[in-house]
């Protein structure tokens, strides 16, 4: 299982991503609290596409070339001197973010705020991405995964860490009735989640119906198709949402999980939650949007921001595990390295009816 | 002390407001479970100028002649064969809106949002209120007040429970920094919770200099006056913010009261909370706003509506009895029930440096 | 359907049990918010057998004739002028204890504790129970029961909604492992609902091999076997519980739910959960128990009571309803009212193999 | 300010307590996220009382001469290439229990779980403590003090710590009623910090009058002598307790927080605690303890364990920056290192009217 180059997904500027050897010596040799892995799979994320086409998202610029990559899966090759919970041979999900340990936010277990998380975050500027052979990793920052979870499912295992931080930041609990404002990777991914956590009844929006259709498959008791050309208002999801309920619990869902961050989604968050209910913001969308606050305030929602994860990965194996979750299906394109350029150009092809693209990075095992 | 007239504040119509003896028979006997009272000071409320002068406030409107003054004091006439926690000749302060202790709401102690809470509200239309000479009420819903507290007070028991579920529904804790936006009569109130709850920096914001002094008076340790000429983004209010608490706390305040329910107060209160703080959403504005919710999810904030109070009487009045919340200089203006007429119209006189007016409703205590 | 008798199990005095005719008139006619109900089947709890032997349980004692029963399904016969959510002909399940509606406990939402809730509680002195044919009861501690929910079942969702109780006061969340120490009627339903809720692996102990086996089917990743005569600390249970957690969760159990009362398994219980771990009370045993409290001061463990419940009536049901909780083969024997001397002295029997003992108070429904 | 000497308090096997040069060389070069230290003041706990007199606490034990001393506030004399919120001159006090960082207790927080923070622990074996001249220090252990906070309560914050965890805990909140079981120096700062929350009313406990009357100083409301000849049942602790509570808050207190560890103030710890009320158990008594556990479940009480702390050093030090907290009167006592042996014999004089003796390390500044 020699490395006998480095090729990596690299992106230049906007628009410009070369698939090359890098000229950075290949990582071969991992810190005391590191190990040294071989990338087997790495997912396509969305903020990928925006970095490529757009130069950047959010906070996160292009200013020089960038390996991306941040959903991935890999087969630990070596682990350094103070490593006790993995050896060589270990497989394992990857979580990209690495927190600097010793600020507040770290010190008191929400290191997902840590600024140092976001500078330290692989594949994302200015930190190299695992779109390559092999890179090193702080081991606590590996997770094994059991005999019964696939490479592919593992490099799903990043994605579904956002569902879980978000189910957990609206402590969606047993029972409770959800609906979910998007059918994207994030979306179905909420929707898996939030059934696992024993939601009784989860509702699922889009604007298009392949998404709805894999939602359903995935479980949705409720599929809505939202034309995008009416407003929030005018469209009567909310009428249709309450009718679904029936007199059950009331007036609106108990949780709402918004994955899109559109302003009309956003709108059909707030009305369709019931009195104290709470909704997740996951989806990241314009600066600023239009909506009913006072309906927040009356009704005394509480609305969180969710932002990636903390604490997610053992939770998300665990529901892949025990077959709590399984998003198998929603893998639908799988690419070699070597054919990169294919599979973001896939990425961007209109109706390419994808949910998940996934590339895998070596050949040997 | 006999009741020789039956004189009420009745709102026939929108901007029909008389002073007249009610056709209707005055309360003289009460339930099982309630007191007689009598009122004593009634405080006038913004929501009161929205039904004189609007006809309405949100979802309550005026279709029939009714009685206003939901923030009462009042003296126990005689009370209901089952109470045992008040006698006659106790002073009480009233929480107006009586739920129907059956639903789900009630049975899971949050009863503000038991549907009958909005039906059963005193001195909001359908249910008549208490600026009149004596009234029964459910005698759990009376708070004896202690003898260290005037009745000038015990009618400000009501507002103050609004900062009091403010402040709870934050989770407002010791130690930490507050933004309030807004100086009227709740700002004011929540900065004296703030403080009470142990707030280590309270800053607060207002259009009006007046206010602003009174906030300086009550403890406010910065305050910032707002131009409504200018945008949120143009005005550097939130540089001012940063600069005020320093590198303490980095990028933000830990908990942020919105008292205004403007858009451009909204806009502040979310761009100057830090990354997993808190921002209560008190005032109630348009039914549509503008605001950056892609900062909420970034930054993980909680947005927590908050609307009136429930089991918050104690702890106001435990506030008051103890010195931890003074008040007193609240009280800028006192009539007599007969003088009703100035005293509404002294609230809508532009720069009446008026905070709280007061009605005092009966002449013989 | 009508009543032509009043065939009542009453309690005398110790040891003095009699189905006889009440004396009492019959009850007919449901208050305004009350439903006419008539019982169906009615579960025996050890409580009733240790009013029955003992004369008293706890705070209750028997000082004058009482009819047993509060583990009751009922078909509603009539309904009051206010009851808007059950209509004759609905079957429901009893929440027995009713409380004030107006102190401090229920206002909050915790009215178990409300002092009324004691007296209140049909079943139990002084408070006539439902071992009966009819009864009347508040319509909003009456649950109705789905269509594919039996009667036997319904008379199950009270000792189930003490395992919701449970669950909930220790905030078992999915992926935790669970030790229940006792696998009598309340233990099997904590395994249920523990299930339920998403526990990783359960583990059990009883000195009964018999309701090991029921554990099993109930879906116990493990069973205990525990010998009496050997001391806690003697018996190597604490080895076995961490040999069979391995190394997933290092030194102890995240939730352990003590369901006996005797003081050998609350010392099992402390020691075998792990550091930042929860251990519910559920079991009443005697007034001193000898515990290791330097443990739960160390691993700073959360020992929580649990008494009764609190708004679990709705979450017991819809457990049994989706087939999470599934609890007929708790059932384990049935009598008609006319035979519940038999019914009880069957609970008395020694190995008499029995989960739960119902009797069914009418004929013709 | 240059160190000439090693001078440090050695503790070599039970009883064997000496002040000697240590051979080990002196702390003179901090790593990169580092400081160098020198010792100001050094506080005495019971602890080392019983690692000196007892060879060992818990599950700490003396195989190897151990330098004492966890108690302490520094002078920063270098900074390590990393450190950027500390330069040398400031003022520092010191957490001394370093985690690991990297475990699931620390990723979530709760580092006073980690293994490493107990191994890591300076001033108890295997760690060398602080009773010596100079030592280095994770930067972000070391919490600067403000100006107006003296070293002599500098080297009081980590006892501090120890009730803010305490009081965090049990949740207690601003108008709660308090029973603190024992007035030694965690008693006392408990008290105080409990006052800084907002308790309304603060019961304490002991033994010794002296410590009382100590804690009348501090603020107490009621102080109770216990008898330790008589039982928790025939003392009439209980009674005490609801006299002086009255009818406001009905069975009990809010909140108790337990500081002896001994069976007979536990009992009375439970005893006292209405229901749904919180025990904090911080004492650390026997092993084993016999204490009324169905009270517990009764009530619904949570007893919950408190060790050491977590995230407690900024708000220890904001509450005596603030004046929330003033514990200047309880340093009784203070002695030069030179003089340790002194300080360590006056420890353990009968009647010393001691609370807090501290050793100062250190001539110069």
């Amino acid at each position: 299982m020699s490395i006998n180059d480095n090729l990596s997904l690299v992106l230049h500027k906007t628009g410009d991503l070369r698939l090359e050897n890098k000229e950075l010596p290949i990582a071969t040799e991992p810190g005391p609290n590191e190990v040294l892995c071989k990338t087997h799979s790495c997912g396509i994320c969305g903020s990928d596409i925006s970095l490529w086409k757009k130069g950047g998202i959010g906070q996160y610029v292009i200013n020089q070339p960038q390996v991306l990559g941040h959903e991935c899966s890999a087969l630990v090759v070596k682990v350094g001197v103070n490593v006790k919970h993995l050896v060589a041979g270990d497989r394992v999900a990857i979580e990209p973010a690495v927190p600097c340990r010793r600020c507040n936010y770290c010190k008191t277990g929400i290191y997902n705020h840590c600024p140092m998380a976001n500078i330290q975050l692989k594949g994302v500027p200015p930190m190299p991405g695992m779109l390559c052979r092999q890179f090193t990793h702080p081991a606590d920052f590996c997770f094994k995964l059991p005999a019964n979870i696939t490479y592919e499912e593992g490099a799903m295992v990043e994605p579904l860490t956002v569902a879980v931080q978000a189910v957990r930041r609206v402590k969606l609990t047993i029972g409770q009735s959800v609906l979910i404002c998007g059918a994207g990777t994030i979306g179905q991914m909420c929707l898996a989640v939030a059934k696992a956590y024993g939601a009784a009844k989860v509702i699922i929006t889009d604007i298009n119906e392949f998404r709805l259709n894999v939602a359903k498959q995935m479980g949705a008791d409720q599929t809505i198709l939202i034309d995008p050309t009416k407003s929030s208002t005018d469209d009567g999801i909310d009428d249709i949402i309450h009718q679904i309920l029936g007199n059950e619990r009331g007036q609106g869902v108990d949780v709402t999980l918004e994955c899109t961050g559109s302003e009309n989604s956003t709108q059909v968050a707030i009305n369709s939650t019931r009195k104290a209910g709470k909704v997740g913001l996951i989806g990241l969308g314009p600066q600023q949007v239009t909506v009913p606050l006072v309906t927040v305030a009356i009704r005394e929602l509480d609305i969180v921001g969710v932002f990636t994860y903390r604490n997610c990965f053992p939770m998300a194996i665990h529901l892949l595990e025990t077959g709590k979750v399984n998003i198998k299906s929603l893998v639908t394109h799988k690419y070699r390295l070597e054919q990169s350029m294919d599979a973001f150009n896939k990425m961007i092809e209109p109706d390419n009816n994808a949910i998940k693209i996934q590339i895998q990075c070596n050949k040997d095992f």
